[in-house]
């Protein structure tokens, strides 16, 4: 009988959440808002498409492997060396070589939960165990990460901000976890909402790296830089590090659409700090109304927001969606009456509250009732 | 101390071949010919580009998990099931997810030698062992590879054509093959190059896998499609096969510009029936070219040709390259004093083949001397 390995029977197929596309398709209506994969509400950078039509008569022809160009302005965008960088099919590429490289059987992983799903899912396709430790007031418990740590122990994996929560670790914190940490386990540091982050008090993950080689930043463009469709991701590592990360990696796996247009979203900081801007603005706007209506929600340094309906998550997620109004139930995210919202534009996030203040009117009149 | 896994140890990190805008630079030459990665000179369907403006509006959002379009375009076209499907970010992903979920420490995949490089990497990064089996006369030993079959085996990958000798084995000797197979063992037939195929007795292996369920097909869109810069390849298998690889599989490893433009690309025949012709005919320029000259070569279905110098191919590799025409030394490839050189228009056979021979006139004639 021909079988597949063992440590990946109970994976679970991904299963993706309903897509514009569908939701229009299935509601019949015109108009939906889609505030659920945290994607950029304004776009991407009007450079992108230009960039293409750089690379038009080019399709035919295998990207470059190693990313040449892109390499160079992003490390000298990001003031390291060249030699720092790995690309992959996206932050989630980058997540699996880690985890091809490092775990294996008889191997553990440390990871919060909630957080971030690929962590867990890499782990055991690898067949490593994976420990888990549950978040503290929404935030990782570094010191419970820490307990957890033992001679088997590969890599901890640090979501900051953390999604689906938004909070983040400090500095301090971090520095002083890391500093603890023995020198045989690896640090992932997955920074993929870095861009939005505002507080003053987050860690400078590159200045840690440069007297810390046993670190990985994980970036992406699918947020900030609204480049989702092209799926491209980068680790920032000690070039040891990004050896390993090599040895498994892909030729060929970024593609060259995606080498193009990162490149000129790189180029194009203008943009990224009009979106922290608005985004700012955004989170302000629900943060506001949520406070006034009295509706708690996690504090959060990311494009999204975790808020807490006070009723079955799914209930909300459905009463949402019928409005066109689609949004991720926390349900599936370890938050059961939570909902996770997308910062959108003003009148995206107005649609969202009003849906929400439908819902919980609704909810509250049976109560009283 | 931090360590990657030690079956990574002594994988190589990919070394690619060097790019046309590199040979440009290095050599100061204007007109560089690449018959290198048997990409197709003749680009790509002109509907694609139309494609990417239909998506232009889109990149901020994340392409659809399924691709479900695309798939249900290539189930029609190909007259199967659409849930026999699975995409990869190219075919190398494909192979990378069959080794991912069916091979482990203490299994064993047996495949020919020289054949495609990444079986061989993708058994290793999984820990498990390689079996080489010689291919016999440029072709696979299916024979040799059936003995080296034991309980310890998961999987056989049959590249055909072969990549680099552009041989294949035909219905029978697969079918055969297949009935002698013991039922533990998956088989992999990569198909990068069918296509190109003109000799009816080329295995029809859809028609094999309807009562085989364990055969995975890998086809691309990287060969005669013209769209290598995109990163798209897929597997067809059994219902069964395709979920354990989906349990590997990286949620959106399609990305949108790939699905949007391999969907053009599908339902335009036209350009994949010209390119085969046009390749037939390069191919016969090529050879009648050779067998002038008594050069031997191994007969191709394929879109390039291995080519005997009788000389070092790392010599005849530099001679060309400094003319301008960049093509594959055999010498990596197994085959020491051969040149895998890609089939491409008419003149730019041409251009190799003046390079071939002035290469082999100033050998001759030293050795004259």
């Amino acid at each position: 009988m021909l079988s597949a390995k063992k440590s990946i029977q109970d994976i679970p197929v991904y299963q993706p959440g309903k897509s514009l596309e569908e939701v229009k398709r299935e509601l019949g209506l015109e108009n939906v808002i889609k505030l659920a994969s945290n994607e950029n509400p304004f776009g991407c950078s009007s450079k992108v498409w230009e960039s293409l039509m750089n690379v038009k008569d080019q399709f035919h022809l295998y990207p470059e492997d190693d990313a040449p160009l892109l390499r160079q302005k992003l490390a000298e965008s990001l003031e390291i060396d060249e030699r720092r960088l790995v690309f992959g099919n996206g932050s989630d590429e980058v997540i699996q070589m880690i985890a091809r490289a490092y775990l294996e059987p008889g191997t553990e992983s440390v990871m919060a939960v909630p957080t971030f799903p690929r962590y867990e899912t890499a782990t055991r396709i690898e067949g490593a165990k994976k420990v888990e430790i549950p978040l503290k007031n929404g935030t990782h418990d570094l010191e419970a990460m820490l307990q957890a740590v033992n001679d088997q122990t590969r890599v901890i994996w640090v979501c900051n901000p953390n999604n689906p929560s938004g909070t983040f670790v400090n500095h301090e914190a971090l520095s002083s976890f890391l500093d603890r940490l023995p020198d045989h386990v690896l640090v992932v540091l997955d920074e993929a909402y870095v861009e939005y982050v505002t507080d003053d008090t987050f860690p400078d993950s590159l200045s840690l790296l440069d007297y810390n080689p046993r670190i990985v930043v994980l970036r992406t463009f699918s947020k900030i830089y609204g480049l989702a469709s092209f799926r491209a991701g980068y680790g920032i590592a000690h070039p040891d590090v990004i050896q390993q990360l090599s040895r498994v990696r892909e030729p060929f796996n970024l593609n060259r659409l995606a080498q193009s247009a990162t490149l000129a979203a790189v180029e194009d900081e203008t943009f990224v700090v009009y979106c922290r801007n608005q985004n700012r603005l955004g989170l302000k706007q629900v943060m506001n109304q949520l406070d006034e209506w009295n509706i708690s929600y996690f504090p959060s340094q990311a494009n999204f927001l975790l808020i807490d309906t006070g009723f079955n998550a799914d209930e909300a997620f459905q009463y949402l969606l019928k409005r066109g109004v689609i949004v991720r139930s926390g349900n599936a995210l370890g938050f059961p009456t939570y909902l996770r919202v997308t910062i959108g534009k003003k009148e995206e996030n107005e649609a969202f509250l009003a849906g929400l203040h439908g819902f919980l009117q609704e909810k509250q009149s049976r109560i009283t009732i």
